[in-house]
């Protein structure tokens, strides 16, 4: 197996998450990640909205693509009339943020600012290039999202005693990095237990890895143990980003974390989800959980393991309710998951 | 993939599952079956030990590997005198009734069973070879622990609806094909759900396959999903095997059991264990959990799926407490898991 000794540092620079440039947005591919490190090359908007369908990249990956995305669609468009580009950029946010149906909502916002930004280059405000323009954007906004996620990481960290073990779900992509790296700044000794995460192993492909490389003791375990590891081990909280945190506290994140909830309530372990709630998703109502192919499940890193008779089932995500969400921590803070109409939306809300 | 066409009939073959002829016990890999059918060829009593201790075979089979194990021994010592042979076989006894600690008391019975069935023969009331004898009571004891099943079979099928679902959770073995017999004998249009059991799949390679066999309608869950699919898909029991079920109510299981006995009461799942009390645990206290090789939770089907710097843990069985247990199925009926002090210990107790 190939180490990938840059770490965190590495894979928290979005020229790697995705990166536009001469007529292709190059992805890295999560999915193979670190055992492998390759990118995907897209040469059109589309060839990216097929990566994020594909979990080419993941968690805060897909909203950087997409941004990368919408360059892309603009240097495609190049040469024809203003109106036509944006016409078309109109059609490249509508299929990129359609690529998953749970996350739409925040990848319309990545998409619009995006058109938005070009209208103003149009307008005279912006020069240059559209594509370059919009590549500029893209890192402005991944910065932004940065900060902010840094603050949420701040916040969830003065959450952990100062000598404890902490148990994560899947990969948080940038809060995992930012949660490792506040804790380590305000002393904390932590120990984590990363669950793996089938069928992609998320947990310990890629969680396990960026805390291994920050050099944190890691335990992997297999999805079957957060409650037995709760009991024999003791773990003093249960953190996990989310796709979706609706308006009244329900958390969509991937699979498995409804029920490392429900043990963790059973166990009287705190459940602390990080982001902020989604402005478009007021209540549980609006969100449609996403169905992946069924065969995914039937096999592990490529091998079957299962009759090739027998059905597969794979909700990508499960919705975790309120009553066992402790806290959301956000990047204004921590609140209850029935408090949240007191977050404040503002400008880069989507970002978080 | 190769598919295994024989299914249950051919699996539920003591023959298959482990069988000693000519100086070696050939035991059914079941780390491998149903993708390849091969066997593990075991020379020595030791060597069925390790087998044993390696998981070649599990759930039951490791009962009908002791007795076959124990008819090798008998082999191996041929031409000693009667006495010395007594020593051999308690010498064999304790090395295969230890190759796994959590079961060791069920196998001390099952070894301490050939012991004075050898004895018999010293003292003239059987005939012929020893080794040989000694399969002869492999197969008689295995038989008595096929119809004891069979009534625990008899008595779960009697739960499940006429149509609905039920969850598994590892490979029951000989309890999944008579439970699966028994619902279908009593009209049951049962559909199943399979968690796939890691690091070893069990669950998608084993139950899946079996009840897939036996025509049902199987689909395979990774561990992760269980409450998802109890909320989303309604299930109207749980139920699994035991490693031990303890006098006081403990179903000591493969890992994974408590999380989804958890899951299950949060759902109003009612969760049946199936099997008898140990009467060598009359409570949880004297039940030692046995830790596998951490290394086994860093890869899937052979191929790393984690950092080399990262820990593996892995717990072989984690302990449900009784009151996340509905009831225990036993070959004399129901019994609540406060109510075991009913339950009626005799010669065979520890088949079951």
């Amino acid at each position: 197996m190939q180490r990938q000794d840059k770490g965190l540092a590495w894979m928290l620079q979005y020229e790697n998450i995705a990166w536009y440039e001469d007529g292709a947005v190059r992805i890295l591919d999560r999915r193979v990640y670190p055992i492998e490190v390759r990118k995907v090359e897209c040469r059109t908007h589309r060839e990216v909205a097929e990566a994020i369908r594909d979990m080419v990249t993941q968690s805060a990956g897909p909203y950087v693509a997409a941004s990368m995305g919408m360059a892309l669609a603009a240097y495609e468009c190049r040469g024809k009339s203003e109106e036509e580009q944006l016409e078309y950029l109109k059609d490249a946010a509508y299929t990129i943020s359609h690529a998953r149906p749970t996350t739409t909502w925040r990848m319309q916002k990545v998409t619009e600012s995006c058109i938005e930004e070009a209208k103003r280059l149009f307008a005279g405000e912006l020069r240059g290039d559209v594509s370059d323009a919009l590549r500029e954007f893209a890192i402005e906004q991944n910065n932004e999202r940065y900060s902010r996620i840094g603050k949420v990481g701040h916040h969830l960290a003065t959450l952990f005693p100062e000598h404890g073990a902490v148990m994560t779900q899947c990969f948080g992509e940038t809060i995992v990095g930012m949660m490792l790296r506040e804790a380590k700044s305000q002393g904390k000794e932590i120990r984590l237990f990363c669950p793996e995460t089938r069928p992609y192993f998320q947990g310990s492909r890629l969680t396990a890895s960026v805390a291994c490389d920050m050099g944190y003791d890691v335990t992997v375990i297999t999805d079957n143990m957060p409650a037995a590891v709760m009991k024999n081990e003791g773990i003093d909280i249960f953190t996990s980003a989310a796709d979706v945190i609706t308006g009244d506290g329900h958390v969509i994140n991937k699979v498995g974390t409804y029920q490392i909830a429900i043990c963790a309530k059973y166990h009287g372990v705190p459940y602390y989800v990080t982001g902020s709630p989604d402005k478009g998703h007021p209540s549980i109502d609006s969100v449609e959980i996403e169905m992946r192919d069924p065969a995914l499940v039937l096999s592990a890193m490529g091998t079957p393991t299962a009759n090739q008779d027998v059905k597969g089932y794979y909700p990508a995500f499960d919705i975790t309710p309120p009553s066992l969400v402790t806290g959301v921590v956000t990047d204004q803070g921590i609140f209850a998951p029935d408090g949240l109409s007191a977050y404040d939306y503002g400008p880069g809300e989507f970002l978080v």
